[in-house]
C-alpha cells in the first residue's frame, strides 16, 4: 500500500449551551484580549444575540470595535474592507457573530492583519498562490448564528472571486477560531429557507466527509506534520457523521417547518458542530467542488430568507442540489457505506441490496429536499443542460476537493453530473 | 434549574495509526522543540517503540536527554525524583514513550520543572492545596504504548502518596499533552495481563463517564472559564462512550487472548482514545474514586505481567472490580443509559426491565472480568469485608470524582459498595 499510514486530528475548544454566548467577555478575557473587533452582518448586527455579546465583552473590561458591514456570501471584495478594517482598528483579538459569512470574513480579516500579502498569496491553488500561512493568527472566537456551516472549528474561509465568477477559499489551519461558542438559543430567529440550506451544507458535510476517498488510500504526505486537511475519512470523522446524519435525519424536517420548536433547532445545531469537526479533519468532495461554480456563476435566483441586494444561491442549496446526482457515481467505490448514511438519515435499507446504494441514497436524498422545499434541481436555479460544461469548467480548479472523491474525477465527469443535477422529480 | 447550562470540549490534536511513532521527530520540530526529555519506564525502553521514538527525534536533529527511570505506578517519590531530572536537564519539550505512568511522570516533570513549587502545591485538595497552574507547560508530544489509559489526551496525573497510602492526583487544563501519537503497532508485545487491566481501564473511562451525573446537574461555575474537567456527561462525551463501549465489547477479549491479532489490539488502542477524550470531558466517578483505595492500601498481592519488585493493583483491576457493585447502585438513576452500555458492550438487552439494569449491566461485566481472567472481587487482591471501612476513608477524599457520580455518596455507601465487591461469583 502507498498511502498514508495515520490520521491526524484536530479541533479547537466547544462550548456548546444555551445562553453561552454571554461566556464570550471570560473567555475573550482569558485569552488575553483587550480590544476585540466584534464582527457580523447588518441583519445579525439588529439581533438580541449581538447585544448579548457585545454587553459580554464590555462587562469584562473589553474594548470592542464593531465591524457589521460584512457580506453575505463574501467576496474578494467584501474580504479585503474587511481586512482593511482590521488593519486600521488594530485589535488584539477577533469575535465573530454571525452565520458562515461572517465567521470566515472574520478569519480573513484576521489573516491579512496579523500577515499582510497581496490577496491572491494565500488562496488555495490554482487560483491563488496557496502560500502557507506563517505563524499563528490573533485569537478568534467565533459564535455561529446559523445552524450551520461548521465554520467555527474549521481552518476555511470561502469567499467569491469576483474575477473569475467562481467560489474559492482560504485554506490553513492557522485559521482555525481558538474557540467556539455554539448557543442554539440564537436559532429562533432564523427564516425558514436558511435553517433549510445551512441544514443540508451540514448534512452534506456528513455525507462527504463518511464517503470521502478513506485516508489509506491518500498518498502520504512528505513530512507527516504536512498531512492536509482534506485527509480523507477516518474512524474519527466516521463517528462525528455517523451522528450528525442521524440528528439530521430526526430533526432536519422539524426545525425548518416550525421555528418555535427549540429541541429540533438545538439538536439541528449540535449536528452542525459535529459535522463541521469531522469535516474539518477528512474534508468534502464532489458535491462541494460542483457548489462553488453553481454558486458562482448564478444569473438571477434571489431566495427568500436572504439578502435580496443581489442575486445569489445560498451555499447549502447550491450543494444539495448536485448531492443525488454525486452520490450515484460515488456509491459503488462503497455501498456499505452509502447505505449506512441513508439508514442514518431515515431511510428504509432493510432490503436494499449493494447494486442499489447510489439510489437508494438519492432517492432519500430527493425526499428530504422536498420536504424542507429545495428547487427541483439546477434548473430550479436557474441553470439548462446548455450550463453543464461551463459548470465543469467551473468546478475544475477545486482539485483540493475533487481529489478527495472516492473515484477519480474528469471534466465530462463533471458535465455529466451537472447534467444528472438539473432536475430530480 | 440551577445546574449549568452548557458543556465545553477540549481535545489535543491526536495522531493514530500504525508506525506513526517515526513522525514524533518532524512533529517535535514543528513544535519548535529543540532538546527533548524522552521519558520511558525500564521495561519499555528495551522494545523497538523506544528505539524509533529516539531515532525519528536524532533525525530530526533535535538534541535527546533520556529518563528511564519511571516508576511504573508512579508515587510522590517518583514524581519528585523525574522533577529534579528534568529541571536539571532543562529540555525545551518532552516526549513520553510508555503507559499512563510514564506519560503522567512527564507531566509532573514537566510541571514541577517549568513552574516549581512545593509538591502538594498543585495535588487535587483536600489532599494537596490545588492551586490552579500558573501558566502553559513545555510542549509535550504523549505516545502511549498501553491501551491505554487515555492520559494522552487528559490534562491529569495520577501517582500514590506514599505517607497517606493513597492514590491520588494532579488535575489541570495546562498538564494536556500539546499531541498525542497513538501508534497500535507497539501493543504487539504487551502482556495479556496489561492488554486486560487497561483495556478494563478504558472500559471504566467509558462506563462511568457515560453514567456520570449531567452536566446540567452540576451547578454551574463562578466564571464559565472555570468549569471544571469533570463536568459531567454531555453530548460530546456521550458520542466517544458509546463508541469505544462497542469496540469493547466486540474486540477486548480478542485482544487479550491473542497478542498476534493485530486487528483487536489496533482497535482497543483506538477505544483508549476515543474513551480518553470523552472522560477528559465528563469525568469518572464511583469505581474510580473506590480503585484510588483499592491500588492505595495494598497488601501483597502482585500481579503477572508487571514488575514485581513491589506489591501493586494495577490501576485498571483496581477500578473494574469495584464497578459491578458500583453500577447496581447507580442504575436506578437513569436505567436506559445503563441498559444501552450494557447492550453496546455485548448485553442481550432486548427483553430487559428499567428495574434490571444494574443486574444486567453488573453480570455482563462480571462475563467480561471472568473471559479477561481478572480476580474474583476485591477478595481476589488481598482484601476482606473487615477492610470495608478502611477503604472507605481511603476513597473519601476522592471528591472531585464521588461529586461527579449521579447519586449522593456518603461514608456509609461507600463502606457498603466495598462490601458488595469482595466477591462476585
Ligand atoms: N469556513 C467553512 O468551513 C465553511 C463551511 C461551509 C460554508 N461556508 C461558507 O459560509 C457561508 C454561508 O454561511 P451560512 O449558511 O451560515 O449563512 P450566512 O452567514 O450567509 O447567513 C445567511 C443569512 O442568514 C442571516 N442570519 C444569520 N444568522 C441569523 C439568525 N440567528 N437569525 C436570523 N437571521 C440570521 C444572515 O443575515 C444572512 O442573511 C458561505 O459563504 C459558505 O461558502 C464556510
Ligand atoms: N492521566 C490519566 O488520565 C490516567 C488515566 C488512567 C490511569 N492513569 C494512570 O496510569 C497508570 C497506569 O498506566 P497503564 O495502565 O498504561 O500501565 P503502566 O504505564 O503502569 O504500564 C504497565 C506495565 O506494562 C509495561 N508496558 C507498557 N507498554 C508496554 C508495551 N508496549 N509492551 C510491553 N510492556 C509494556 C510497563 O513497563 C509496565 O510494566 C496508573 O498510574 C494510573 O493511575 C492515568
Amino acid at each position: 500500500m502507498t498511502g498514508d499510514g495515520a490520521f491526524t486530528v484536530d479541533a479547537s475548544r466547544v462550548t456548546f449551551g444555551r445562553g453561552c454566548i454571554a461566556e464570550v467577555g471570560d473567555r475573550a478575557r482569558a485569552l488575553g484580549i483587550t480590544r476585540a473587533a466584534l464582527f457580523s452582518d447588518s441583519a445579525v448586527a439588529q439581533l438580541e444575540v449581538f447585544d448579548a455579546a457585545q454587553r459580554s465583552l464590555r462587562a469584562a473590561g473589553i474594548d470592542v470595535v464593531d465591524y457589521i458591514d460584512v457580506r453575505v456570501e463574501p467576496t474578494d471584495e467584501s474580504f479585503r474592507s474587511a481586512a482593511a478594517f482590521a488593519t486600521e482598528a488594530s485589535p488584539d483579538g477577533y469575535i465573530s457573530v454571525g452565520g458562515g459569512s461572517v465567521i470566515d470574513t472574520a478569519k480573513a480579516a484576521n489573516l491579512y492583519a496579523t500577515h499582510p500579502a497581496d490577496f491572491l498569496e494565500y488562496v488555495n491553488a490554482p487560483v491563488g498562490a496557496g502560500a502557507p500561512v506563517p505563524g499563528p493568527l490573533a485569537p478568534h472566537i467565533a459564535c455561529p448564528t446559523t445552524s450551520g456551516t461548521g465554520s467555527e472549528v474549521t481552518g476555511i474561509a470561502i469567499f467569491d472571486l469576483l474575477s473569475m465568477a467562481a467560489k474559492t477559499g482560504i485554506a490553513s489551519p492557522a485559521l482555525r477560531p481558538t474557540e467556539a461558542l455554539v448557543d442554539p438559543d440564537c436559532t429562533g430567529t432564523l427564516p425558514a429557507t436558511v435553517v433549510a440550506c445551512s441544514g443540508l451544507d451540514v448534512l452534506s458535510h456528513a455525507l462527504e466527509s463518511y464517503t470521502a476517498r478513506p485516508y489509506t488510500h491518500r498518498a502520504a504526505p512528505a513530512r507527516p506534520t504536512q498531512r492536509p486537511m482534506s485527509q480523507g475519512a477516518n474512524p474519527w470523522s466516521d463517528l462525528g457523521c455517523g451522528e450528525a446524519l442521524r440528528l439530521l435525519g430526526t430533526y432536519l424536517a422539524r426545525a425548518v417547518a416550525d421555528a418555535s420548536d427549540s429541541e429540533a433547532r438545538e439538536q439541528v445545531m449540535w449536528a452542525a458542530t459535529l459535522a463541521g469537526i469531522a469535516f474539518g479533519n477528512a474534508g468534502v468532495h464532489l458535491p462541494h467542488a460542483m457548489a462553488y461554480a453553481v454558486a458562482g456563476q448564478v444569473r438571477d435566483f434571489r431566495p427568500v430568507g436572504y439578502p435580496d441586494s443581489e442575486p445569489l444561491v445560498p451555499h447549502g442549496m447550491s450543494v444539495i442540489l448536485n448531492a443525488p446526482a454525486a452520490f450515484r457515481l460515488t456509491a459503488h467505490t462503497d455501498p456499505a457505506r452509502h447505505l449506512f448514511a441513508a439508514a442514518r438519515l431515515g431511510a428504509d435499507t432493510a432490503d436494499a441490496a449493494p447494486e442499489d446504494a447510489g439510489t437508494v441514497l438519492a432517492e432519500h436524498l430527493m425526499t428530504i429536499m422536498r420536504q424542507v422545499g429545495m428547487p427541483n434541481g439546477l434548473a430550479g436555479v436557474g441553470y439548462t443542460d446548455a450550463d453543464a460544461a461551463a459548470l465543469a469548467d467551473g468546478a475544475w480548479p477545486q482539485q483540493r476537493l475533487l481529489a478527495n472523491a472516492p473515484i477519480d474525477v474528469d471534466k465530462p465527469l463533471l458535465a455529466n453530473a451537472f447534467e444528472q443535477s438539473m432536475r430530480y422529480w
